[in-house]
Order: C-alpha cells, then sequence, then structure tokens
C-alpha cells in the first residue's frame, strides 16, 4: 500500500495556499427552464482552500463529485445554473474536510430564441457566468455562501460623437441639411460588435433570470444584432442604432439606470457588475467601460 | 549506447507520411528593411516527409537548424521574412537525408507607422505571413523550391446595400432627402472591423513588400483604420468609408483589381489568394469572401 | 423601393468569386443517437461561389437557410451531423440559383460517457467536424455531392525514445536494473497531452459513426484520458502509457493501420486523414504529423 | 463647429463610473536591458474614471499619449516594462483633469537565452505582465501610485503521487525493485506542461529584475524546458523532472519559499501572487493552485 502523498507535510514547510483546483471541466449540464430541459457545455473551474499542514488537495474528489453532481443532471435537471454552482461549492466543503473555503466558477453558451419580427425568429447565442463560494463555519452553523449570475451579450453601438461631428462637416458641404425638416435624419457614424456583461452577486437570498439579463443589456445597446435580417430588416436595425447612439460610457449607465425598475425586489446588497466593450470599426483596439455597486447604491437618489 | 529508435522500423509496419516536425516554435527573428532592422517575434512550423522504413523524423535537427539560422539574424539580419522560410526549408533537406519535401511556415506581428494625417502618425499593427516548400529533386540538381509572402490588415467597411436601402425608407419619412443637391450625401448604413490577407505564392523568382501588400489591402477595404483620431479625424475616416461602402465581395474584387498595376513585374505563375472577413455590427456571425487565381489569369481581359 | 444592390453588375468589373458566405454562425442542432437525441452547440461557416456578373451574394439567405433547417432538428432531430451539413448544402445551390458550388463546414463539442472502469464512467469531451459540398450539375441531374464526418480526442503520449536513452542512462547509475528480471519494467519518459484528429471524406455513399472515429483514435495513443481518476487508476493510466509508449508518427499510422478492420464496409474512393499534435513536456513548442490517403491505397499490401 | 458631445451630462443622469478608457492596443516597446535594447510587441489596456457630471472621456488623448510614449522609446528605450507603465498611467491624470484614478496594463512576449548546455543555448518565451495605477491626491501633492511587473514560464512538473502508486504497483510484478540499491530508482510517473506566474505588486518603491522572476519560477517547477534537445538532453530533462516531482501546490509553495532569500532588498508592503497550471497529460482538464501574500508575511516564521 503506497503513502497517502497528498496528506504528508509540504517538503516547502508549512505554508496554506488559497485555491487548489481543478480548471477548464467540461460538462454537459441540463438545467430547467419554464418551458422545456436544456442542456449547456459548461467549462468548471473548482477550488477549495488548502491548510498550511498538509502536501496536496485531493483533487480527485473535486472530479469525481463535479461527474457526480453534473451528470445527474442528465435525469433530473438542476434548477438554475448558479444553483448548480452552488451545489458544487457545498459538496466540496463536504468532502475536503480541511478546506475552510470552496469556490466554483461556470462559464457556458446559451441559446435564445429571438428576431427582429416574429417571421424572422432563430437562435441567437449568449454567454451565461455562475459562480458559487461556501465558507465553513466557526460556530458549526451552515457554511456561508455567496453567488453570482451573469451574461454577455453582443448588440451593437453606434457612436453619438463621430455622429454630431459628422453632421457638422456634412452641413457645410449640404446646405440644406440644416433645414429644419432634417434636424432629425439619422447621420452617418461609426458602428460596431459591442459585448457587454452584466452580473448580480448575493450574499442573501435573492433571484434573477438569464433572460431577464440579457434583455437588460439588449436594451441598453444602440440595438441588439440578429442572425436573419432581410433587406428592410437590414436598414431598420441600422436606423434603430443610430437614432439610439450611445458611447460604452452610456451602455454602462444605461444598463444600470434600468436595473431598479426590472428587479424591484432584488436585495440591497446584491452587488451588480456591468463590463462592456466595443470593438471599435475605426480602430483596430477595443474601447470598454465598467462599474460595480450594489442595488442599494444603485436605488439611491444620485447626487 | 542506445539504439537509435528513430531509425528503427515503423511497429506498424512500413508506411510513408506526408508530414512530420514541430508547431508553435517561436523566435525573434530580425529582417532588414531598407531603413533599419526589425525583430518579428515569429512562430514556425517546421515539417518534413517521412519514408516508410523510418520509424521516427529526427526532431531535434529541426529545433537545432531553426536556432541557428534564426539566432543568428540576431547578428545579421535576413534579407526578408520569406528568405528566412526558404533557407530553413533548404537546410531541413540538407540535414533530414531521408526526406523529399521540406515545408515551412511563419507567422509575425508586424508594425507601420501609418496616420491618418502626418502629425497623427503612430504605429499599426499587422500580420505577415510566410510559407516555403523544397523538393529534393532526383535528378542531383538543387532542390525545387517554392514559396510565399502574405499579410492581413484590419481595416473597415460600410455596407452598399444597408445604406441604398435606409435611403429609401429616410427618403419617405424625410421627403428633402431627395432634393437633388443631397443626392451624394452620405447615409447611415452598418460598418465594422474588415480583416483582408493578400499572399502571393512564387514558382518562380518574384517579389513583393510586405509594406505593398499592406497598401494593396487597405486601398480596397471602405477606410484604413488609425489607433490615433481626434475628433475631425473620426468624423473624415467615417465620412470616407461611407462614400466607399463595400461587400466582401468588393474587397476581394478591388484587392485583386489593383494587383496588375500595383505589381506589373510578377511573373504570371505567381498564385494569389485574397480572403476577407468583415465582423459584422449587426449580427454575430462574420461574412467572408474568397478567391484565388494566377497573376496571369488577372492580366487577362476578363469575360 | 430600392435596387437590389446585390444584382448590380461588380464595380471592379466582372470576377467570378470562389467562395462568399458567412462564417461562425453558431446554432444548437439536434441529432437523433441509437438512445437518445443530443443538442450539438455547433459553429457553421456557410459559403456559395458567386458569378463575375453578380455584385454580391445573397447572405441573408444563408442566415434563413441555416436556421430553418439546424432549427428545426430542436423538434425532429437530424440523422447525423454530416447528413445536416449535406441538407444545408443541398438547400444553399437552391436558393441561391446562380451558385454552381456550395459548401458548409460545422465544428461541435461532443461528449461521450467514458471511464477507466464502470465505477468511473463519467463524460469526457470531444470536437467533432463536418463538411459537404455540392456542385450544380450541367446536365440537370441532381446535384454531385462530397461530405466529410471527423473527430479529434485528446489523449496521452509517451515517448519510447527518451525512455530508451533514460534506460541506458539509468542502467550505468542502477547496474541492478540490467537484472533479466527488470527488461520489461516501464521506464521514466516524457508524457504529455496528444490531440489527435480523423476524418473520413465521402465521394460515394459511405458511413462512420463519431463513436467509432473517436475508439479508433483512443486505442492508438499511448493511452486514453479520464476525467475520474483515483489514485491506483492514475498510476493504471501512467503504466498503461509507459507499456505503449509512442512517437507522434507512430499515433498516425497507428490509427491508419486499424482502419482496414475497423471499418471493412467503407468504399475505396473514402479520403482518410490523420493530423496529431503532442503537447511536448519537455518543450514548449508541439511535435505533429500528419497524413492523408484513400481506403483503398490503405488496404493495399504495403511496399 | 460641433458641440463637445464628451463633456455634455450623461443621459442616464449623473452616475460615475470606475473605468473607461481603450484596450488591445498593440505598439512595439523598446526597453534597456544591460546588454542591449529589445523591442517588446506589447498589448496596452489603459482606463481612468470618469465623473458624474460628463458623457464620455475623451478617450483619443489615451491614444495619443500612447502613441508619443512608447512611440519615442523606438528612440530613447524606456529602462524597465513596469516604468513605461508608470508614465503612462500618471500622464493619463495630466491628461484627463476630471480623473481621480488612472489604470494601465501591459503583457508582452519576452524572449531569453538558455539551454540545457552551453552548446545547446538559444531562445525561449515567456511572458511578462506590468500593471501601474496612480491616484490623484487632494492635497495637491505628487500623485499616489503602485506598480507590478511579473512573467509567466512554461516548464514542466511530474506527478510525486502517481509515482508512489506506481513503485507499489511495479513491486508487485517486480520483486527486485524492492533492493536496496534501486530506492532511488526514478519510477514513471505523468509529467506534463506547466505554466507558471509570478508577480509583485510595489507600493513603495522597490524593485525587481524580469530575468531574476523567471529564474524564481524555472527554480520551482520539475524542470525547465528548452527549445534544444538532443537525445541524452532529454533524458536528462526526464531524469531531472523525475528525481524533483512537484504537485502544483509544490509548485507555489517552492517559489514563494525561495524569494526571501533571492529578493531580500524588497519592502515588506510588496504583495507577492503566484499561479500555477498543470496541463495534466492523464486528464482532459488542468491542475491550478495560486497564493497572495506581502514579502513581510512570506519572511515571517512560519506557524
Amino acid at each position: 500500500m503506497s503513502r497517502d502523498v497528498h496528506a504528508l507535510p509540504p517538503s516547502a514547510g508549512p505554508r496554506e495556499l488559497h485555491r487548489v483546483g481543478v480548471s477548464g471541466v467540461r460538462k454537459p449540464l441540463s438545467v430547467q427552464r419554464p418551458d422545456r430541459a436544456i442542456t449547456l457545455a459548461t467549462e468548471f473551474n473548482v477550488h477549495v482552500d488548502l491548510p498550511a499542514s498538509r502536501k496536496g488537495s485531493d483533487l480527485s474528489r473535486n472530479a469525481e463529485l463535479l461527474a457526480e453532481i453534473v451528470d445527474a443532471t442528465a435525469k433530473e435537471p438542476v434548477r438554475s445554473f448558479e444553483e448548480a454552482c452552488l451545489t458544487i461549492a457545498r459538496e466540496l466543503l463536504t468532502r475536503h474536510t480541511y478546506a475552510r473555503e470552496a469556490h466554483v466558477e461556470a462559464v457556458a453558451e446559451y441559446f435564445l430564441t429571438r428576431g427582429i419580427s416574429t417571421q424572422r425568429r432563430s437562435f441567437e447565442d449568449y454567454t451565461l457566468f455562475a459562480e458559487a463560494t461556501t465558507w465553513r463555519n466557526g460556530t458549526g452553523g451552515a457554511p456561508a455562501q455567496s453567488w453570482s449570475i451573469g451574461a454577455e451579450a453582443v448588440g451593437m453601438t453606434a457612436c453619438p460623437c463621430a455622429m454630431e461631428t459628422a453632421r457638422t462637416m456634412l452641413e457645410s458641404e449640404f446646405p440644406l441639411l440644416k433645414d429644419p425638416s432634417l434636424q432629425k435624419l439619422p447621420i452617418v457614424s461609426h458602428n460596431q460588435r459591442n459585448r457587454t456583461r452584466l452580473a448580480f452577486e448575493f450574499h442573501e437570498p435573492g433571484e434573477v433570470e438569464a433572460d431577464a439579463i440579457v434583455a437588460a443589456i439588449e436594451e441598453a445597446q444602440s440595438s441588439p444584432t440578429f442572425a436573419i435580417l432581410k433587406r428592410g430588416d437590414e436598414a431598420q436595425v441600422v436606423l434603430n442604432a443610430h437614432r439610439n447612439p450611445k458611447f460604452v460610457e452610456d451602455v454602462v449607465r444605461d444598463v444600470l439606470a434600468g436595473l431598479p425598475a426590472r428587479f424591484p425586489k432584488l436585495p440591497g446588497s446584491t452587488v451588480v457588475t456591468v463590463r462592456t466593450r466595443s470593438e471599435e470599426s475605426i480602430h483596430k483596439y477595443d474601447v470598454t467601460a465598467s462599474h460595480r455597486l450594489t442595488m442599494a447604491e444603485l436605488r439611491a437618489p444620485s447626487a
């Protein structure tokens, strides 16, 4: 019988480690949606801390419990993406008896049926993110926990600044443009793919639907984008975007501005994170903006 | 002394193999430019064929000769990116005495100083590609060889179709738009990053400068893109692109159309490849077009 | 009513284009397996050629027919991954009446239940590839077509050469190693992740199951790899791999050597491609090998 | 003259934003090394905060100052990679008069000449990371600042646990293995690429050489890896790695254990971060470990 090498003292001397685990484990996770079960090809990162006294963490336990929990959803779908992460994080603490904290991250592609009109509906692809952390309580109670759920949606932004400058330049070339009847004519600008992420981090019970996160993002971009656009639809998306020009700063602020009405029941302790990236058509680099605050701060009357 | 395992017969029985080698070898390659030497962080793939009688290819020779040839350029820069590939391919045949064919691929990032005006000049980044193949002659002559050099440039396209449809839709909302003085007014459309590659494959002596390849691409996009754009410059790029709307099909054809005048001395046997990809702002997917033909075909009067 | 800009003559003059289409379209494709339907998150590239007379290809038709065909599988799963590609390629020729050739590529992640023993079974992830090409017949018959199906499996290789050299070096340090009873003792070597692809391209009717492709690859690596390995299993995989050391050359030849017995009914015209990449543990770069030949050539008695 | 759109109040109402800027700007940065100047193809992310009162950040200033500072190094190389970041961060605060905080991130590939012996020396590739943050002081003093420098090195780990279990299994198959003279015989295990990052974050003056960071990492892996290895060298690397087996936990702890002696002069406030990832040869997923602490904590006698 070989020694339990993991349980030996570390050769470098005692030194606790914050995170030890497995990364990039891919599994099909079945999640119950209101209308049907869907299967998300999910990538998991799963970690626990390690006490100063142990050489190694029993990593095969991570793979085993991931398999047990995730593979079981093929028969009984889990209630939500973040619920799966929480279940895994709690089980990590159960099986790694020496660990004080467990952390789970999950990313998956997510398809929703969308369309610029009912005749053009088709699948569009989004990304879902979830995390869960559990802490062992000193007092013997249930482990403390926090968790998050977020999504990324690719949409479109048109730049309000280039539009304004272009109008001024065009007005000197085409004086008729100054005619009052043309004041609302959409003017050329640069427009581009915009990737926006919105995530909610919970420290007390609360819930957000993935589809509502996608909707909150798409409403704040200059326009959502669609797989199927016939000729008139294309022009419609272009006009919508140019009537709704947005800096990355506007996208972040507009996502945030919509959240109090959209999610009135979320606890004030919920931490909201928004990050957006416009893949500028006029540059080879991207433009980005981000912010992070609590729902309570978001609801407070602004300065 | 251990056996030479590579020289053993293959355990699966005799079976020649087309390509065996090393991939993803990264090296700093110094190349002489008209004005100064530049160092390209280059990734090499280097392969030879393997006769049916040998179990393995002597791969350490690939790493060794790559090191000798590439590391030596730190002191004496090579004349061109593709010249480096050819030198490596020839040396592969010399050191792998059992090989009949050697193949080298190289990719590197390349910086050029550009600007929308002389006050706005700065580095822009491009990608260079080169390949070389050498064949051992049956008759004892020098090895036959072919080689290629290509580049990718990120620019911008504006869609001519959405522009036309948008004009029609806007004309019914803004009747004054039909005024003859506004016929040339640039109209909103979707615009986006466009990545275009142009490569030249030589089977007899010929030469193309990397900078000329970049120029041939940028001229065929709706507009090049720039790192530094002050407010008026941004609008200028937007106006240029909308006065020059392009489908991916137009980008490929316009690159091709410009080549005979731009490269009058290239041999007719030179194979030209163009590939373009527009990262559509109105879709989550890309639109692509490609074509491949000889300079002789390109120069022939079109049907 | 706006003009049909796509149907205009090209501004650069007449010039046919080999491929115009959409790339990176992501869709959930439902495929029937013997035991159940599975959903593959699939990325499609879809192209047709374009005659010299037309400015543009009607790309919204690509998105539309992709949506119709792929989205319909949510209700009625398609028979196979490559069958879906063929259906799409045929429909491309129907809707692009001016096109002579249509080409479809698809890639998807694929999960199979595997394990080193029945108690350790869990999902392992693989990659599936399929392509289909259709050509319009001059004579009015059904379009000609070819198609392919392939898979990539990540397994493990141990190097036979370093093992042999290490044995010689260890024998001089540990003379007892030369004892005849230790001749079969597995000796240390470098081992690493190996990614191998095997694809079958059909020009006449024939069929290969995805699971059989994965099995053909995994049998030719030093060992398959597994998500769940308890302590004894880990050592077992290590011993298996070191008793079965393989160069990348061996992996390709061993995959090929097994095919005639594994797929006796495939037409001789079937083109087989094998590519393998070992992510060398002793280098920062990879080692690769590849070959391509017909089933008829593979069945011929070797030289 | 068009309005300054960026200076308008935000349409969503006042709301400050933590970070607004440009990402993925690629530039050739020239850095002075003891013996010569080298050029690093560097990717920059550059951000400032935005007050609640402004609609937009003047992003063209970011591109402009990046160009001025980085392009100038072509003539006068900067003293260090992190020094370049600090200079950029300070200049961001100067030009964005409304910002209170500026943040710069930079990543670049870095080549060092290494070899298992002096005859085998060649370039090996590494990654450098640097960050800098500057804060505007309320009291009119110079801005406060922090900065970091880090590197990633790819080496090799061999697993100590599978080695122990394999020995036990082999001893029952080969009883002679238990002979005392064979107690130190290296036994087969799984080995693989290991990627380890080490970074130092400074809050008061201090300095670390990039080459010393690479050395600190490579010493803690089972073995460094090399581009050129002839047959005997390969076996030597394999033997070294198996005589020095490491869990990811060991790699992190061994990196940390070596730092007090290696960097005796670093301020105690320096924050050290180590992250390591082994791309397991026996699994399709990776194993990771990380820790973060101050030099003062690291120097304290461990519990």
